[in-house]
């Protein structure tokens, strides 16, 4: 029987899951590919380190060098993790000629760009399921299921830490440092969050849809990226009483005007309210869903895990199946990369409209709503809702909370300029995007 | 450009559908694949009928054999819908060497045996991501990116006619003729609902599901069928009170026990109780969804629009591309087709274990709970919880609902049996199975 050489560089969580799968799954992989996929050479840093999946010591090498090198590895699957030694992997190994399968969204989302032209350049192929949500077969769906289809939006919960911190402070009324203390003690939040609170990480992920979606070339500092640390759990009693609920979403979507071929988009990464009777609403915990909007298609939801040893192991496994079929029927490059040029144009961020939801810390005075209801008429902001909390004693700071029709993001930050700098505001207003999804 | 010839077979709303995406999407698609789809001939009933889509009469035909025989058509699009007529299409165009894209779930859950079988031996792909759920990529999703998975359970709201009307009665508390009759207004059900409402539709599509999922070879007439015709508004206001709504669920699962090499499975298509906050009970109106668990993946979830032109369109679109791909990199037969010979065999309905929800009509006389009570504790069926409705004159039957924990079919309809035959029993007790999706 045929066989698929493969080196797997990295053998942390993902890879052990990997490993793991190949080898529980081998007789039923065989008989559906025709062909035998052969775990060559893992590379790690540290032969001697303790493993979750039992391995011959044998097959470690502490040179990544060595997957290159062995021609009898056809694919090189790069678990390695950050964006420089990976980098120079994955260049070293479509430059030899070798198929490359990653779960590596901050190296795509950075360096996609030379990645792929070097791939195609060399007529090779690179798999990446496991970047984005997972498991979730959100990568495939847009190369192919999708590909007679015009995608209009993209609405994504692609960071399983916050939608976890915020469904515990949704249903829980928990503030957001015992959510997120909480998600650290279960193991959905690392030591150092930064880069899921922040939103960075959902930002990565959105370029890369992005550019399956919409022919788009983005970096994660293109997106507008709000991240979630100014969330308070009043925000989720104020969004339940306007019947919505508050998500992490990373958006992508088609915008009017442009002078690219494709047009303009808009991509960005914030909490928003969104219908608590939406799908997406219902993506509780550390699971994952995205949600794309297409011509033909209407609304497609994709949902799964989004992280985890089994889940992402799983994806890559995918992608190794996918690309050993190409190699078996002799057909690599089968399905194209993602295009070389960009083929939309991205919408400056302050040119965006959303209505929103608004809540003002205000002295509890006479003529104050008037002040600011004036202030965002004379921006062209008109107002859809309007809720004030009760309070007890004359002169504390209240809560009045405004939800707007769609207006235009750079009015908007205007007007809260403005009303955040009167006598009466004790507190920065507190901003969040709807997105009626 | 190299040109890949498609013959359409059918020209209703599907064909429609086809056709236009093909044509508005020209450039896109030619783009991605490096080749041109051209529509060499559409085969129809009456070429004088007006169509929604507008094609120059000389491509229209009447004979499915002028598709055969012209050498120019690789791949043959089955829209005839039926069993008998695209049974013969299909077949000959597979024995002149042709590929095939169908929509036609009735068609392979009831001669897939044969189609498959006659693809293998000529080496042409069956491509039918349109047959189940529209387009949603369930197909694509089982065939390709669970390929390294083992699947557990599916449960799939895969008829949209009566999910529609299961959403109007849990939201509207309407009675079912009444939902019935506004589906048939909106186009969602036909005049003729009853493949819809007997759970056939489902169950059709359940075959075609269980055979990727676990290698089954069913028929429509193995799976367990109920349809929702018993359904009383009461019945969703109960299920509400535990914390419940109803669904017409299409189940396939792994069962303990058998002597297959794969095992047992359970199939059926029935009403079922489902958590009120799980995923499945947010598929509201005429969309559908198909759940999956697996042992790596856990739970994925994909859920669209389940019919209609344009999505079943674009899913016979998107395997016509599928397939071009395959032809322009020489690698036909690049998935595998569903296994000949089944690796499972299936559960006696018997001996299938859920919860159920019984409603029982009794008269109001003493003693009548204890003695239901009783009968079920005998054939060792044990209660989870009661509800008995408030009456207001005496002798009037009124409504005692009991959940039950786990327990096997067998004993619960013989337990019914004896139930329905007391002196205190006014009407056939009403059983819908529980589900913890």
């Amino acid at each position: 029987m045929r066989e698929i050489g493969i080196g797997i560089a990295g053998f942390g969580t993902v890879g052990g899951g990997v490993i793991s799968i190949l080898r529980s799954h081998a007789r039923e992989i065989e008989a559906r590919l025709g062909a035998r996929i052969v775990v060559r050479r893992v590379a790690v840093r540290d032969p001697a380190k303790e493993r979750m999946v039992d391995l011959d010591r044998s097959f470690l090498t502490t040179r990544y060098q060595d997957l290159i090198t062995d021609p009898s590895i056809q694919v090189v699957v790069e678990l390695v993790g950050g964006t420089t030694e990976a980098r120079a992997l994955v260049l070293a190994a479509l430059g030899a000629g070798k198929h490359v399968v990653t779960a590596n969204k901050a190296l795509l989302a950075f360096h996609g760009d030379e990645i792929f032209r070097l791939a195609q350049e060399k007529g090779v192929d690179v798999y990446y399921e496991g970047a984005v949500a997972g498991g979730v077969p959100v990568i495939r769906t847009l190369r192919e299921a999708l590909a007679s289809d015009r995608i209009q939006a993209i609405h994504g919960i692609v960071n399983g830490t916050t939608n976890y911190i915020l469904t515990s402070m949704a249903e829980k009324g928990e503030p957001l440092a015992k959510a997120l203390a909480e998600a650290q003690r279960l193991g959905y939040a690392e030591a150092d969050p930064t880069l899921d609170v922040s939103g960075g990480d959902a930002a990565q992920k959105l370029c890369l849809l992005a550019q399956l979606a919409f022919g788009a070339r983005l970096a994660p500092q293109d997106v507008l990226t709000e991240g979630i640390l100014g969330l308070l759990p009043e925000d989720f009693a104020w969004a339940k009483t306007f019947g919505y609920t508050i998500k992490l979403l990373a958006v992508a979507r088609r915008s009017d005007g442009g002078t690219a071929p494709g047009g303009l988009i808009e991509a960005r990464v914030h909490p928003a309210l969104i219908p608590a009777d939406s799908m997406l609403a219902g993506v509780r915990g550390a699971m994952n869903a995205v949600l794309l909007r297409s011509d033909a298609l209407g609304p497609t939801l994709l949902f799964g895990q989004g992280a985890g040893a089994m889940p992402t192991g799983s994806a890559v496994v995918a992608d190794i199946i996918d690309l050993s079929r190409n190699l078996v029927s002799g057909s690599p490059g089968r399905v194209p990369l993602p295009p070389a040029t960009p083929l939309v144009s991205l919408r400056s961020h302050s040119e965006i409209r959303t209505s929103y939801y608004l809540r003002f810390s205000v002295k509890d005075a006479p003529g104050v709503l008037a002040r600011i209801a004036a202030t965002l008429a004379s921006r062209g902001i008109s107002i859809s809702a309007v809720q004030q909390r009760e309070h007890d004693e004359e002169g504390v700071p209240v809560a009045l909370v405004i939800v707007t029709h769609e207006a235009r993001e750079a009015d908007l930050q205007a007007a809260i300029g403005e009303i955040d700098r009167f006598d009466t505001t004790s507190a920065p207003t507190r901003l969040i995007r709807i997105e009626a999804v």
